[in-house]
């Protein structure tokens, strides 16, 4: 007699490590989340909904079950200590880029975004970022703290320099925030307008991409902690994440679900169905 | 003194069985349902909750209260055994038709839409079906059981034959589940592409029409077991309905509403409202 | 030591009375709500969340730190009694008129703007009022009661004439609500079709603009007693009152935010950024 | 074919009127609740959950199968207008004390015994009241209004005067009301002190028993607008009511329930349990 | 690298088959459940939560890291099969008991129970029963359905005859079960009168224990489909089952926790605890 | 015109600082807490619903509007750095020790308890502290984190030493607490036993009293982020802090309410009223 069932993976994302060509893994860390915390909950919601969705796609007409994909598992990750946080997955992640994997982890608050981009910027020196967001994250710190989820894209800006950020569907920040950011990163705002000359502009440079998935409008993504109305739809996103899909994307994440606010399910079966698209979006033999 | 508050219908659905051209019932069931069950509650909750609709639709400029409709209350399925619940249901829609009546059936899960094809195909042997729904629910069997909601169009195929069933809205499945449905069905993936040229194919040839709400988007029906992200919208769905209206339909249903899943209460609001507009579409004197 | 944190206002709203344009009360009461109630609730909760949004508008390029606002609190209404809670809102919004100041007062059901309306139309005889719905709410009684939220337009009706209300986004009442209001009333169903004549057709003259959030479409806003699919969207309820902001606006309201029923808290948030553009597009130095 | 399934009872209360030696009814009215409004959705809930438990008690071995009890509905009360609710309760309460039936009202809030108070004391002139609740309800007005649930015992005093009132359970109220009671009610505060010398006290005089829900520990009875902690067991309340019993109660109610509060159900099916309890209780042949 | 983390057990129970005394595992079947389905999900909700609870007993001062306990996961159970089910149950369940192991059954809703007792009573001729619950789930059949949760234990006593069965906790059931229970089973209504004296009268025969965790009053437990009030308190529960690890027990299940029902996760919090003081109370080396 | 009615305080607590004896003051942090946050939202619910109670004790025979209570609202703490948190905890404890109040501070997760002690054990270096609570929160570190609220009381116990702590209502924590504290601190394991002697162990010394609202059994307290069953009752509470109101208590705090997971709000009507308990017993003129 041989069970195994208490392997715990996203819906078809059971390969060996040493065998796949992404991985996938979990950081679940709200500890900076300053108004409701519980996306620390994301991805273990997302495995356990996973297996209300399919593995095939009918948009790509793509079926994970041809796939090679690891699920690494949530990260082990240390409440109130954000520095410690941010160690362990900027680890992870360096590990999985040394060794050849797209790397796309699961939040948590965007701050985990940080610890990735520290090891993919080392690997990666010309590194861009392709961000996603109805919040432009670019505060210098947030109640004099500097590691804080609205502060994430100011630090990836001090790691990758002016120029190399792309932000779209931004429709909250101070004022301060988008001056700032008028000088040092290129922001489309509400929506996606622009995301076709990203090719262009960026051509097979290295890019992290990172999707706060309240980046999507509430109603048909209630389930985040600050939910921003006027945003874009999933069909929407789904097309601005095939333009993405051309450029040379060295590691992502997908961050901000916070299971607690989705009592319907909506949220959570919305964004696994987007992983399950990234997924096969971004996978290349 | 004579009460009668105690009855408990629809609102503007208190006429007598036998005056009435349109029948409508519940069928409480949900025993296949392999996700999130909960469809059982969604007839008892559209009662209750259709006293925060009106009668009057604006947009039909028509009105419930000029029509004569009956409302036979809940069937009593037994849980636990599809067969049983099917026949039970097959009977109920059989006395309908035979009486020269319009059946409307509001499940519960997709499966009960079986017991109603069966009558509806031994009185109409040419019958075909106009189905709206997110997902395919063409699948052979699911883990070994035939029975099952995802497996329920295959099932009526069986029925009747090959050519003779219109999806609508699908946009989940396996592979094998579309790659039998482009033999065998006519799929319109995503949206209502080709609706109106549906009244030019089946003519005048008598139909069933099931209406699996997560057709619907979950932005604006999130209340239903297993939503799908990608989905039409109201207004869509309704003007696709007008459409419908224009075929000989002979029985329809309204299915997969999940009340606990609904705690703002909108998903059932709109499958009230939605319910008032389609008795309002298909009344005839 | 010097502390004041239990000064508890909507965001950016801190000024003094006798310095600001604009003042914010809450009038929270709900006891002629029909269906669901719980929008007493609402002003507190909007308080309370307000500090989950910015003050800055990216739309507008404008910041609530530039204004001077008055949040006056809430309004201690007695339940079950409407015309003293009415009353009391009368005497509030004729304070602020006579001050000078543009009240907004935060709802409520929808009923309290009909204190707000009698206060606005002693001081302005030829007041034409612009209101934003899902429903008619032109009926003569409800049950027997004049009073009700049911008939508030009915009765608003009464103290300006015929010809000087128009209604956008209607698409719920029965029969004789929409028969009677074509003779009395202009209404634009199911969207703002002809908003952009306003203007010319109400010129300088002094305007209530009441704002039902029910007239968004429930994926964007489940937060309220009866949710009416069907709606708008944020962005076009956003444009729509841009062009209200042309007229001259002398009070206005926002009401039917039912927090209860907002579990996700994305209703709330909305109303908070759409209280925040709102202040900015009437503000006026 | 004769389907009779859209008569909506509490369970085993099926019987006609005119053979019925109880009849039980709703009062869905709760306009003038201070805090968090509800209770009106508490009749049909009551009605609906009550097909979860059985209508047989395993404590007294009795079965409702063999009572016959009249479910006369929901009176239709209008919201906004206590005294026209009050009215509407009166008669009907007048009419079931006029064919000789025992009336048991369902709230609602607090304040509709006062309509039933005022019928019964109009029949039995000397009526005693016996009163469980955690909150006295001894106000004389709140916020100036006089027909407050808060209120509903001073008023039901001005019926029958001193010394006529019992209450159990009472731990919460201001420190007016403790002294007023003192001198005109006997209370019984925290629990059931002294109920086993209510037959001595009160003998075969005519009875209205009140039961406010909340009177019940918050643990086993969280579904109430004002859970207060610290009161009574669900076993200590049976064992009261069992004292109650033994009195010539004429008619009573049970109230409070709000089932939007009450997400797992089990206050709903607590009330359910135990109004089947009562009705065993009072069934007299 | 080697992560593992993906390797999801209730805490504590991470050792392999071959090495443990104990086995858990799921059985999330409950589609005969005839009012709120939803306990499929108790095992997977168990899991996830048991890491808010800590290994160690401070009552027992024991620990499960002393322990060699294996979870194996949950069945893949056919919802809609009752019979096919309970196969794949008596089938795991044989296992567990031929390799000599202490299977414990999570499930579900209280069917499951007689998938386990088949298989138990084919290996241990003389087993016995016992059975805490709020129900008697002595049906003959529900609804003609012979494999329903409410028939359980009568289903059980076809197995295991007379005087067999010891039930405790019982509080609610239909007159036949009561009258029909009193000829075949020994029932102790309401709590746990009469459990001193198990030892003596059942000795070192096998024992078979069965916890329907609705025995609990539903204030400390209110997660689960057909709450009781009336029942057992926690520290009540673990005295009872102290007295039942005297006896020679041979399997157990704990069943009907109803996760969805369970908003705050006190229920769920519960069960994990009770079922790492029932690991601890039945393991032996 | 003087509206004044958006200052939110606690109900009762409306005095000046410098009048006042008592200070109460929100510690809105849960960066640490390693399961479910929320804590943060507890001092502001409670302000809300403090409105749902009364100022009057029944049980003491004393009413708030008869003290001097200054509410100094919610400290802004920095979310991410337990560190800064603290300090701005300690601060706010130090200046009102210094001004000869009794500080209350109202959590927040337990580690917010460390920056009052610090303050408290500056000015009083003879410190005793009395603790009530389900977890020991004696570990040393908390995944390699030393400022966790696990390890709340170990932090404690470096300040004060040996003997000066008691705790009472332990059921949880993992083996080496339980050995740990056996040395070095006095704990009363699952309920009060002890606490009657502790005048006599403790006499006039000063004492610092933390109460974590989980120490009540989850029957009557679930609002909270790990509750655990077998504990006290609301009552036994009161009894227990009638004991510790005999000590020379300088400074205590309440803690460990999670607003979002008390839908029914009874827990949080149990903070409020056990907050207006505890201010009335330490309420000294």
């Amino acid at each position: 007699m041989n069970h195994n069932m208490n392997i715990h993976t996203f819906i078809g994302c059971e390969s060996e490590y040493k065998d796949s060509r992404i991985i996938i893994f979990g950081a679940p860390f709200d500890s900076t989340t300053s108004y409701r915390p519980g996306t620390r909950f994301a991805s273990a919601a997302m495995r356990n909904e996973s297996f209300g969705i399919e593995t095939y796609s009918p948009r790509q007409d793509k079926d994970l079950l041809d796939t090679k994909i690891y699920d690494g598992g949530d990260l082990e990750l240390c409440f109130g200590s954000p520095e410690l946080a941010l160690y362990d997955i900027e680890c992870m992640e360096r590990d999985a880029l040394d060794d050849g994997k797209l790397p796309i982890m699961i939040g948590g608050e965007h701050l985990v975004t940080l610890g990735a981009v520290r090891a993919a910027v080392k690997k990666y020196p010309d590194l861009h970022i392709v961000h996603f967001d109805a919040h432009a994250d670019l505060r210098d710190d947030y109640l004099g703290q500097k590691l804080s989820h609205a502060c994430v894209m100011r630090r990836c800006h001090e790691l990758v320099g002016d120029g190399k950020i792309f932000q779209f569907g931004i429709r909250s920040g101070d004022r301060e925030e988008f001056r700032w950011g008028r000088k040092h990163v290129e922001t489309s705002k509400f929506g996606f307008e622009g995301i076709k000359t990203l090719k262009e502009k960026i051509g097979d440079k290295p890019v992290y991409f990172t999707l706060d998935l309240d980046v999507l409008d509430p109603s048909c993504f209630c389930g985040t902690g600050t939910p921003e109305a006027g945003g874009v739809s999933y069909n929407q996103l789904i097309m601005a994440i095939e333009e993405v899909a051309k450029l040379n994307v060295v590691a992502l994440d997908v961050n901000e679900l916070s299971p607690m606010l989705d009592q319907s399910g909506a949220s959570t079966a919305l964004a696994c169905k987007l992983l399950r698209e990234i997924m096969l979006y971004f996978y290349k033999e």
